[in-house]
């Protein structure tokens, strides 16, 4: 039987979501979870992975196991795991529903601290600075987003992606209390697109570009064109969309 | 002149507010940092003073100079100071406006994670538990705080205080999100006192005491009758009222 397991954690922690040798990542730490609970070694396929840093408040992965799963599994997982990692629920889905090749979408939230907050040093960019950033400016650059769909500029160099293409289906800049929210879904994502988009918005709201300079910066298809990417404490994977 | 300097703390890398020896406090980092920059021994005078690990919002000191005040001193006593502190403003008052003396009520949040939340580690308590807290039970409690004046059992025992009358304006648990909040607002507060009645209350909404039993423990006036201090992580000193 499949199943999907959501969860969420505090990427400050981990060397990412992927397992890698010698490094502490999320994968490791709930396969382990998972095959000490259910007593036999449980492999897990995520939705995607998260880079160094990277948090995630709704991130999901499928496993398989024959054994009927107890109702109070939830709890047993988050007793097991870390204060960093919480498990939400742990469901069966049909036999072909893939943790990644199923997603139709995913959306990430990006936070930027114009003012300085010590409450929100691991979960966003603490860019404080005198002039307020223009958030109509970012707001227009979001709009341009719409009109593309190769991001090759702000794709990371020499991955093994066959192709670049992504459809943005939302990307807006709103104010959060003392905080810049950006909020992005698409299709699929490049690796560190997010970021390297960020970045380049950063610099279109404190005027060091304007927003129709993104035009050129996404049809030269050559990630220097870009600006550089935002820091990864502010980034949080916010939801995938499956049809169950 | 006298000056009122406003101010944010993440308390978790602090021993309290209050200057101590050989320990890292609030009121020692900023007299370090208004010092520097004012280049004159600068002393503050606190709204008054938080336990180690309890966070500030909104927390205010006056102190005193000659000089004329730069636009610019928010910015650089926020580049001086670490990134736990952030200044929000310094205004001149009149020459008898006291931080501590002039308050005319304090405002304090505490923050309950009931399901287990990794972005939130520092700043909430972490009770998750698989029954939902009674919040109708706890909020009958905050009724009862209203009835009464001497919270002597709620007091950290052998301070110093000449009486234990505190005024409660305001009292009340609400659903946020995922967490539980307490938002309790008094003229003054004894040492403790907001811990030890959050403690209490958490034992009114799992059950183990009725909202009036609240009394009896008030009535008492014996530190031992009351719950167990909640942890200092969870709160926030949010506001001091003074009328300018």
């Amino acid at each position: 039987m499949r199943y999907f397991i959501e969860f969420a954690y505090d990427g400050s922690s981990f060397f990412g979501y992927q397992i890698q040798p010698n490094q502490i990542s999320v994968q490791e730490e709930l396969e382990k979870a998972l095959s000490t609970i259910l007593r036999e070694p449980i492999k897990t396929t995520g939705a995607g992975r998260t880079d160094t840093g990277v948090h995630a408040k709704k991130m999901f992965a499928h496993f398989e196991t024959n054994q009927d799963l107890e109702e109070n599994l939830v709890y047993k997982l988050n007793s097991f795991l870390s204060e960093n990692i919480s498990i939400k629920r742990v469901f069966e889905v049909p036999a072909d529903m893939h943790a990644r090749f199923s997603a139709t979408f995913r959306t990430y939230e990006y936070f930027i601290s114009p003012e300085k907050d010590p409450f929100t040093i691991s979960s966003s960019w603490q860019t404080w600075r005198q002039k307020p950033f223009d958030i109509a400016a970012m707001n227009d650059a979001c709009k341009i987003l719409f009109e593309y769909d190769d991001f090759t500029s702000f794709a990371k160099l020499h991955t093994d992606n066959k192709t670049n293409i992504c459809k943005i289906y939302k990307a807006e800049w709103e104010q959060v209390g003392n905080q810049l929210k950006f909020t992005i879904s698409a299709d699929r994502f490049l690796r560190n697109m997010v970021r390297a988009i960020v970045g380049t918005m950063v610099e279109i709201g404190t005027g060091k570009l304007k927003p129709n300079d993104l035009r050129k910066i996404i049809e030269d298809k050559y990630r220097n064109s870009a600006g550089v990417s935002a820091p990864a404490q502010g980034l949080f994977l916010v939801d995938v969309g499956y049809e169950f």
